[in-house]
């Protein structure tokens, strides 16, 4: 058991092809678009200049945390670690909302549903049905996972309550053995890890966002608690530049 | 413990930028071309036709091999499932050869040394010093080898000896559980496979080569014995084609 402190490294993925055409995407595996290739190579490259170089790694089942991940890892020339995945560090299900245009959504639900189906903590949308076209009742990498523990929709806090034995079992182990840890997964389910690191409260989350493909590093205390409390982006301008950028997402 | 018949599959990594420039490569890491990645490609749409999806990844080290099945995988829609790595996978350590043109060796050395390194079963090229310039006595991917272990030359016979623990250890418990394992490697350490499942001679394996890109399936029994004895390439009238090219290989 190495001593604190621990470091850890979240990567959101860089833009995926819904991303782009303004979707609600959630569990349906779009790949990454052009511009998502670019910010993950820009990740992998601010990892090398900051000479802080992942040990080992943990995604998403979905292809746009993988490849990420790849984009950037080969990069950093950091291909050959470890790596393990889980359906866990997915994005939040989005329910019967997958698939939708969210400009589309906006205006035909009005601005208060919307806003609620997007930042509440503990509204999730309407579930999605079984063996309809954007669910994944049917996909083998869930083959695994008893249907009843299978999400039809989530919340944050669903979100939150799904990915944290993730984080006690799979995560936490690997950062005890001194390894640097990256996590490279979704927009919510980082804001659910982040809100359990920074201890932030179910409201004040509604306003956190996580930019795409700049790696947010954390060092952690013997008590897994940051040292840096709210991470340290490697490109802050970019970053809250970023930030701002996802605040308006859906509104145009 | 599922029952006997398990299925396992073979995949070389397609050609790399030194492949096609003809020098020796063994662990220096070199990147797939713009042909490996189309052979990466098509193995992957080869698995697809064939419904034979891996379940399970076994790669080296080495980035031509773990982009091989990056790029398989993905065309495949296999992305998603657990992949472990291993140096022992990794490809023969060529010795003072890495780096070197393998035209300008033969020429060197003659044609009786240059295939006797190339072929023999027990003769290693002279040992690689560390430190030098295609030395892997420095990457951090090798730091947790002690040094004594680490190869600094292999025959194919040293080859066989360090991957045969994977086999047992890592690869034969994945098979056990019933799930499809794909192996992505190099030459040799899949020849060095191969030698041990069909149980070809020391003197038989130096004719044996196993071309990149195409899927080679394996049946195994509750021994881990073929059914299918050489396995069954995807494609066999192209695995036909590449054996012969491969044959040629450094007479040019």
């Amino acid at each position: 058991m190495a001593a604190a402190p621990y470091k850890l490294i979240l990567l959101r993925h860089g833009e995926s092809e819904w991303n782009a055409k303004n979707l609600f995407t959630g569990w349906v595996d779009v790949d990454l678009n052009g511009k998502g290739e670019k910010e993950a190579t820009r990740g992998g490259e601010l990892l090398k200049e900051a000479g802080l170089l992942p040990d080992v790694l943990h995604t998403s089942v979905l292809k746009r945390a993988i490849r990420t991940a790849q984009i950037a890892l080969s990069v950093a020339d950091r291909h050959w670690i470890p790596v393990s995945r889980s359906w866990r560090l997915n994005e939040r299900h989005y329910g019967a909302l997958q698939g939708k245009d969210k400009a589309q959504t906006l205006a035909e639900f009005g601005e208060e549903q919307f806003m609620l189906w997007r930042r509440s903590f503990d509204t999730p949308p309407p579930p999605l049905e079984d063996g309809t076209e954007f669910s994944q009742s049917d996909d083998a990498r869930y083959a695994t996972i008893p249907s009843e523990l299978l999400p039809r929709t989530e919340c944050l806090k669903d979100v939150v309550e799904r990915m944290l034995p993730y984080w006690y079992d799979a995560i936490v182990p690997d950062l005890l053995t001194g390894r640097t840890v990256m996590v490279t997964a979704h927009g919510n389910s980082l804001r659910a890890l982040v809100k359990h690191l920074d201890g932030v409260s179910d409201a004040d989350i509604a306003g956190l966002n996580i930019p795409t493909g700049i790696p947010l590093s954390y060092e952690l205390d013997a008590d897994f608690r940051p040292l840096n409390p709210g991470g340290t982006y490697l490109d802050p301008s970019a970053a809250d530049a970023a930030i701002e950028a996802v605040k308006n997402q859906g509104k145009k």
